[in-house]
């Protein structure tokens, strides 16, 4: 039986948008019923990628952990915490990286398409190479059993057990192999239809205010072949389409006849959209309040986290250097 | 000016021999009245290349200990400690991955001739690749000016100034460039004229008893060309005699004369040499025994020794998460 405590971590890159939020957020909140949840700020990742601009990684978890906390992630059910304030995950990350071959990395598939599509940064580091390892030991430190992941990132958990069998193998029966909870989650382009990203400047923040949002959806690439209000569209060529059957689904069928007939020009749709994500992201923007009025409440969770996730890794280090015949620390 | 603080290590991974001590260990005593040293037990090194073998790192550290101890290491004047006792060392060396391009690792000399000299074990690991790393790490932690080094090990040190000048530029100048103090040691080859190594079992090891130097000295290769006592010999290419240049130098002429005139045969040459390596070992195994016949003395050296590291180690750190921009730990 797989056991029934989860791993998850977002890197503290940037304010979160609504991406994050259907990408990511809404699965761990409606996970924490069913599961043991660590949820992690994974500063020593962002590290990997925006160590030219480190300054963002400080900025963003106060940020971030508001969002997460204004979404629904709940402190009673789950342990919120930040990577690097456990120094067992660069314990542990050590130990794999003893024993993980050069080849095993070098071949990750998602390695090699980073290399691709990160062209503007200079991410062909040791660090970086050494990514999924680091994600290896994440998982096992709190010995999760499982790990919510896009279908892009199953390589990733693929090496990751292959990691812990090759431990398991070589010292002793310690840690389980986490399975995948595949979840399907709706893919959301940019504004301008393309890939949502920090770099293009083209998402909607979880903590925009209400008239930039009208704004940011005002400014949403359409259907380039609907020139004229009076044109019929192709609302499956529409991002604005896709948002609705992303956030007003019960829209959707009405928002595709206006536009296939064009009865409702491409502004109003917008508008409607707009007042919509406004008003879904507003008690999210006053929950968020209450923490950034008060910095203090996110450091007591994040201290209180960081003891609960620290015990749980300590322990596991314990037994993983004894299994490996490297000395406890302290010694005694 | 530099400053005066040594950083050095020796990785955990079986017995010390008398190629330790003229390589390393007698240096390490002679440093210490001019230096404030840090002699680091370097286990997270030992267990990239002992991973398969690793029981020996837990065994190593207290008898490696007792010997450095029985030597002359002052723990009045030196701090003595072990590496994966003080987590800094994967912190630093996290933030050192993350700017370091593989290329500069690549192209690493001692890299690429480990990897044709260790063909019998599987080191084509992650952790192999990043050993210059933590090895910056290690020595940029205690913001060690001075860096005692063999001439193969240059290459190491060059990298490690060339990392510490990146992050300098990058961030905020938290480092010095650890200058190397070159030392000249008589390099020991093995018993049976190869390189001294722990799987040719050719060495003499500091804690052997009396009857096992007599056996092993007996064993040494001589000039092959000698085959009978009273054929001259060629005592530069005999081992035995560049063991008495390195312990006896004061009879190094008069062996030499010996040998060449026939006056002396091997066996009695080796008699000597094997008496006297017994009488220099002899004190170093007394002292030895109060350490080992008392395990608590070196936990107590080794406890003392990581909180003083620790110290450095949590200063450096927090100097470090400022300039990057990382959270503190704990955050307040």
């Amino acid at each position: 039986m797989v056991n029934k405590r989860i791993l998850s971590g977002m890197r503290p890159t940037g304010r979160l948008h609504l991406g994050h939020l259907v990408g990511a957020l809404n699965n761990w909140v409606g996970l924490q019923g069913e599961y043991e949840c660590f949820f992690m700020v994974a500063d020593w990742h962002a590290l990997m990628s925006e160590y030219e601009n480190s300054k963002v990684i400080q900025e963003s978890i106060f940020d971030n952990v508001a969002d997460w906390l204004a979404c629904g992630i709940d402190t009673e059910k789950s342990v919120v915490f930040i990577q690097s304030q456990v120094p067992e995950h660069l314990e542990l990350s050590m130990v794999f990286s003893a024993l993980t071959p050069l080849g095993w990395l070098e071949r990750c598939p998602t390695y090699k398409e980073q290399m691709r599509e990160l062209k503007d940064r200079h991410i062909a580091t040791y660090a970086f190479l050494g990514y999924p390892v680091l994600q290896a030991a994440d998982i096992s430190l709190y010995k999760a059993g499982v790990v919510p992941v896009g279908e892009d990132q199953l390589p990733h958990l693929e090496l990751t057990r292959e990691i812990v069998r090759k431990f398991n193998n070589m010292y002793a029966q310690v840690f389980p192999e986490a399975a995948p909870l595949l979840t399907k989650v709706p893919r959301l382009l940019g504004l301008d239809g393309r890939k949502m990203s920090k770099s293009y400047n083209n998402f909607i923040a979880l903590s925009d205010e209400p008239e930039i949002i009208a704004k940011k959806v005002q400014s949403m690439f359409t259907d380039p072949k609907r020139i004229r209000k009076n044109d019929p569209g192709h609302p499956d060529k529409c991002n604005v389409h896709h948002y609705f059957s992303v956030f007003i689904p019960e829209m959707k069928d009405k928002v595709d006849h206006w536009c296939r007939h064009a009865e409702v020009g491409c502004t109003d749709c917008k508008k409607i959209l707009g007042e919509h994500l406004m008003g879904f992201l507003k008690p999210i923007q006053d929950r968020r309040k209450i923490y950034t009025e008060d910095k203090k409440k996110i450091e007591d969770i994040l201290e209180c986290g960081r003891q609960k996730a620290r015990d749980i890794a300590q322990a596991t280090m314990k037994e993983v250097r004894h299994a490996i015949g490297m000395p406890q620390c302290p010694i005694k």
